[in-house]
Parts: C-alpha cells; sequence; structure tokens
C-alpha cells in the first residue's frame, strides 16, 4: 500500500494523524512500533528523534504529528480541508495549535508525570485562554459547524487523556463550571462520527495510566 | 499602511519578518517597542505572549514568527515563494526549521545566557544535523541555488549570533574545519543581496551581547 504508518497505541500524536487519515479516507497500512525496543525501520526513518509517528508515502517518510497533518491537507485535497483556506485562518489556527501543543498539552503531561501540583495553575490559565476561544468561535468545533478541523484533531487528546488524568493524577483540571465551552467540545468530540469509533477507550487508559502513574511513584 | 511591524532591534525573531517581507518586496511601517516597559499596543495585540514581533495587516494582527513567515508567503504569492511548492519538501522544511528552532537555536542562547557549558554538546550534536542536511543538498541556500528561502530565514539570525557568542559567551560552537558547510552557508547568507545591507553589524551586537553578558555574570 502507498500510505504506511508507524505508531504506538499510547501516543496522542499518533491519533492525530490517524484520525486525520480517516477525515480524508485515506487508506493506509499501520504499524504498531514497540517504543522500548525501537525497530530498525523507526529508527531509520526518524534517524534524529526515532519517535513515531512516521508516515510513508508513496516510500517517502516523515515525521512531527503538526507538520503530517499539514501535508495530509495539502497532498489529499478533497473535501473535508483541515486548515482553514484564508491565510489570517490559517495563522491563527497555527498559533493556537502551537500555544495547545506547547502551553496546554505538554505542561498537562509535565504535572501528571511529576506527579505535583506545580503544573496546575499554568495548566488552567491555558485552558482559560483555550475556553476564551470557543467561546468567541460559538462554534462546535474549531473546524467550523459540523467539520472537524487541524486545531480539533491537536487538542483531541484532551478529550480522552484528561478525564483518566484526572482521575489518576495530582491535579483536577476538567471543570465544567469554570470551563463549560471545553466541556461541551469534549462530547461533542467524543460523539463526532469520525471519532466515536476510533478513540482510546476509557478503561484501557485507565489501566494504562495507572499502570505508569505506579511506576513514576515508585521511582 | 496597511502593513505595520512591532519589534525590537535584539530580536532574531523579527529579523526574519523583516528580511521575508523585503524578499516580497512588501512595504511596511515599523515600529520598534521597549521590551522592558511594553507598550499599551503590543499588550492588547499579542495579550497571550506579550512578546514581538507582531505583524498587523489590514487591521489583523499576528504573532509567532515562523507562523507569519508563512503567513507571508501564503498572502504575497509574488515570486520568490519561501517554502517550496511541493507537500513532501515543504514537510521537510518545516521539519528542519523546528530542529533549527528548538534543538540548535534555543539550546545556543540557553547556552550562552546561563554561562555555562552544558549545552556545547547539544549545540554541536544539533549543528552536526545541520551540516549534514546542507553537505545532503549540495546547495549555496535552503531555498535552493541562488534563493533564499523560509528555512535559511529561520537559521539566519545564527549567521550574525553565532559569532559574536563564540566571542563572548563559555561556548566555542562553530568550527569551520567540523562545520565547512555551515561556514560557506553563514558566508553566503551574509553577502546574499536581501541580507548585506540588512543584518545587524558586528560591533552593535558584539556591544549588546557584552552588556548582556556582564549582567548575567553579576546576577
Amino acid at each position: 500500500m502507498e500510505v504506511k504508518l508507524l505508531g504506538h497505541f499510547s501516543s496522542p500524536f499518533v491519533q492525530r494523524v490517524k484520525w486525520a487519515l480517516k477525515i480524508k479516507g485515506v487508506e493506509y497500512d499501520y504499524c504498531e512500533e514497540d517504543v522500548v525496543n525501537k525497530s530498525p525501520q523507526l529508527l531509520k526513518l526518524n534517524p534524529v528523534h526515532n519517535k513515531v509517528p512516521v508516515l510513508i508515502h508513496n516510500g517517502k517518510s516523515m515525521v512531527e504529528s503538526l507538520i503530517i497533518l499539514e501535508y495530509i491537507d495539502e497532498t489529499w485535497k478533497t473535501n473535508p480541508p483541515l486548515l482553514p483556506q484564508d491565510p489570517y485562518q490559517r495563522a491563527m489556527t497555527r498559533f493556537w495549535a502551537k500555544f495547545v501543543e506547547e502551553k496546554f498539552l505538554l505542561v498537562a503531561w509535565e504535572g501528571f508525570t511529576s506527579q505535583g501540583v506545580k503544573h496546575e495553575n499554568a495548566v488552567k490559565s491555558a485552558l482559560e485562554k483555550i475556553e476564551g476561544e470557543l467561546l468567541k468561535g460559538k462554534k462546535k468545533f474549531f473546524g467550523g459547524g459540523e467539520t472537524i478541523g487541524y486545531l480539533d484533531l491537536v487538542l483531541g487528546c484532551a478529550s480522552y487523556n484528561l478525564p483518566a488524568f484526572d482521575k489518576i493524577g495530582p491535579m483536577k483540571i476538567l471543570d465544567p463550571l469554570r470551563f463549560p465551552a471545553m466541556d461541551q467540545w469534549i462530547n461533542n468530540f467524543r460523539n463526532h462520527p469520525i471519532i466515536k469509533g476510533d478513540i482510546q477507550s476509557d478503561e484501557e487508559l485507565l489501566i494504562f495510566w495507572t499502570s505508569l502513574a505506579n511506576k513514576i511513584t515508585k521511582n
């Protein structure tokens, strides 16, 4: 097959790419990697970072989930597009994607894995800004209307990882009273036809993250 | 004027945007900001990060230099383009831009400001990979041939800051024997007609960074 994806079930970065390919209706071969004992294939195709996801298309490989999403959007131009067409809207989308990635998801992850609450305020302050954006657009999704777009896919893992982090970890991030738009977005996202059948199950996640949290606490 | 740029003379992120506008032949108003006492205009237009550069076009503002470069390329489509047209080449360009930004320039800056040599190996290891890319392409610039592209602009500040850092700071990064392609790229870049008249002078830089290095040492 001309499209192949190297991934790992626990990676939200891989999940974004899977969703994007599904939105575009692109068929692909999926190859589950062992992220502890990395395959020679992974090391060869991502010699700089040795990480998943790696997308291979017509024999050419590329890495970094946000860059892969842009590639998918530029290569399979059939509707629906992932990014808006207007240059200013594209800039805003890319800005918020970078913000979500660096100031929200990464900090939430650091807070979870450090088993400390010192990140909680930073995560909530970032979430406050995302909440503001959701309220400003008054849209069901960042893609607009019923359509899931690039920014929804970037934020996507918040819809399944944050509830699990809240249950197991030291922080309590989600709060429907304080962040009602985010709460609504999570519901909309999880129930979108593209996402519904293709999202980590709560049970699997709880087992996986609890096991990781236990390992971290023991170390 | 319909295009306005808020900047600071010391910011390599602002410098990229200036070069990009020059390449595209876009005229603009430039507004030098006081980065210590930030103007109400800056705080209003970049409420999330409060930082320069801010580009304002037709009354709409945007931030983050790499995102602004993509906006400029998408808005003023006249030749020369900043990014290649082929989706795979675009993905590679974006990959290396992210790498240069995060693993090279940022680490070189941290090494300089921390007055420690602990970053030196990380910077050199990143530079080795960039050297490999320069050698692989066997091109004068990343933009190809005589043309300066997106990735040249991203790496651009290395051509004037790194020699100054090497002179003043605790690390010695550049080494023409070990990194001859980088040495050649720096020469080519500094002497390109677009860049030559619009680059920080070595004297100004030495004064500015020496003063900063002294402040850091005293603290």
